[in-house]
């Protein structure tokens, strides 16, 4: 079915999209996505099936920003519909960048994004304890009041800083998998999952409900690529390779590995909680289904990482 | 290739998802999308492939207000992206109502949102005459501000009332067509072009540019249901069926016409600029390009209308 022969999904950070982790003008967030797409042209040259998925935390931050600013004269949007607006917004800056980049290339390759919905389990402890801070710095006051008026849950971040807490439960799949790899198989480039996706739970009565939560994007991803049945990927992120005893006077890269030996760094506990550990489980997960090969680099090593030249590579042992 | 017999697009006008032309609460916005989407399932059970379409003025109106009260805080965002933001949680709205009453059907079609760029001639003079008013009123002060810091043009509508002013550019084609019909002719359900588009243009280099404007919906769902070959158009207003001497003493409905017919009401002037007159226009082009039948006709009629017996049915003479 598939006219390429193999699929690859990429998993672009936050920060392949905005510099330096804020939203920052359209302007920049626009030449920073061009800038980083022309490193997925590589995908195209070589011939694969191509996917992608992207982080949405300084736009969504930003989006919470102006819903708050403006409560009291338009109605606050939920955060599930605010994920949908990033992915559309962020979908249509992809869409946009790479649809100039392979024109510019010759290709004439579609360029599609989705609104794309994930699963939680309604008894995901995680639901019952919001602890995942979002959202711009409020004082006790402020905080008070939105959760009188909004029902929000808040907590003090540091003394004095009160900031919004959501919960962020585990994806367990993603949604419209079919229609995704349908067209990921027709060749076209297909944008979905950003943000890891929106939320969503099923009810007794089997019907879906948004919930006010984030998920985490890399396990989405792996997820994604699951469901696509993709030979490889590629997590795009803000340090050129991985490394052992990271920070340490004895920190050394890993330029290769097995799952099994990652297994074991991850449980010696080499990677830090909250920002390589969720890509390193996220990677064991996608080489547990389908997957041959996960790469994670940066986008300037992301080049020479296709070649087998850079980046670390992680195999099924 | 198409596993189902017949494809039809639905283009469901503003107030088919938000009540009395103003975007509510979401709560709001759902339970009216909910219930509109009912008249929908009536297609799934007669085993067409559908592509739906939508307004998305209430919604745009939303985002400006939150952008224009928060500008000082974080950037705005252009209005393009504000349509994506748009296309982003309306599809989302939509796709998961249908899912859930698909799902109590016993149906398991996948619904997927597209995020839809609409191609406009960058030569087209109402590029260079900003007229269609967006946004809230403001005052002359608040409007100068505005003009002077974002370089946004501005009129004033009635005395003392200024509004923002955009062009509003005749769109051309819909981007990713043949992605668009591949996933049709799937069987999945596909929420396309929602507001009408993300309005771009061609720059002289041949790379696509965002236009700060808006661009008419009803047009585009019918350049959509060209583009995917649909043999009907139903389009979902608030009138059970278009008239004749609208509005007049001796004002008639019309049940069965030919686009002959229609097209000599329409030059004596039977239907309204900048209300019935776009759609009409919309039918006419659809039925010039495979287009076999298009139906004009409310929520409430939809189901008597797919049988034949509600709303105005234009065919090829």
């Amino acid at each position: 079915m598939s006219i390429y022969k193999k699929t690859v999904i990429v998993a672009l950070g936050g920060n392949a999209l905005s510099p330096k982790n804020e939203a920052g003008t359209i302007q920049d967030q626009f030449r920073h996505t061009r800038e980083s797409l022309e490193a997925v042209l590589h995908f195209v040259d070589r011939g694969y099936n191509i996917c992608i998925t992207h982080g949405n935390g300084p736009q969504v931050g930003a989006e919470l920003i102006r819903n708050e600013i403006s409560a009291d004269i338009t109605p606050p949007l939920p955060l599930g519909v605010l994920v949908a607006n990033t992915q559309g917004a962020v979908g249509y800056m992809i869409q946009q960048s790479l649809q100039n980049a392979l024109y510019k290339a010759g290709s004439d390759r579609e360029v599609v994004t989705f609104i794309t919905q994930v699963n939680v389990d309604r008894d995901d402890p995680a639901i019952q304890d919001p602890s995942k801070f979002i959202g711009r710095s409020l004082t006790e006051k402020q905080a008070t009041d939105f959760h009188d008026k909004y029902g929000w849950d808040v907590k003090e971040q540091e003394r004095g800083v009160w900031r919004r807490v959501v919960p962020s439960p585990v994806s367990k799949y993603i949604y419209n998998g079919l229609s995704i790899k349908h067209l990921v198989d027709f060749g076209t480039i297909v944008v979905a999952a950003g943000g890891g996706g929106i939320p969503t739970y099923l009810k007794e009565d089997g019907s879906l409900e948004g919930l006010n939560g984030v998920v985490d994007k890399d396990l989405s991803a792996s997820l994604l690529g699951r469901v696509i049945k993709a030979d490889e990927m590629f997590i795009v992120t803000d340090v050129d390779q991985i490394y052992l005893d990271f920070k340490k006077p004895t920190q050394r890269p890993i330029l290769k590995a097995t799952s099994s030996e990652i297994t074991s760094y991850l449980e010696a506990g080499h990677f830090y909680r909250g920002s390589m550990e969720p890509k390193i489980k996220s990677a064991l997960y996608f080489l547990k289904y389908h997957g041959k090969k996960v790469v994670i680099t940066s986008i300037s090593s992301l080049f020479d990482a296709i070649e087998g030249n850079a980046g670390s590579t992680i195999t099924n042992n």
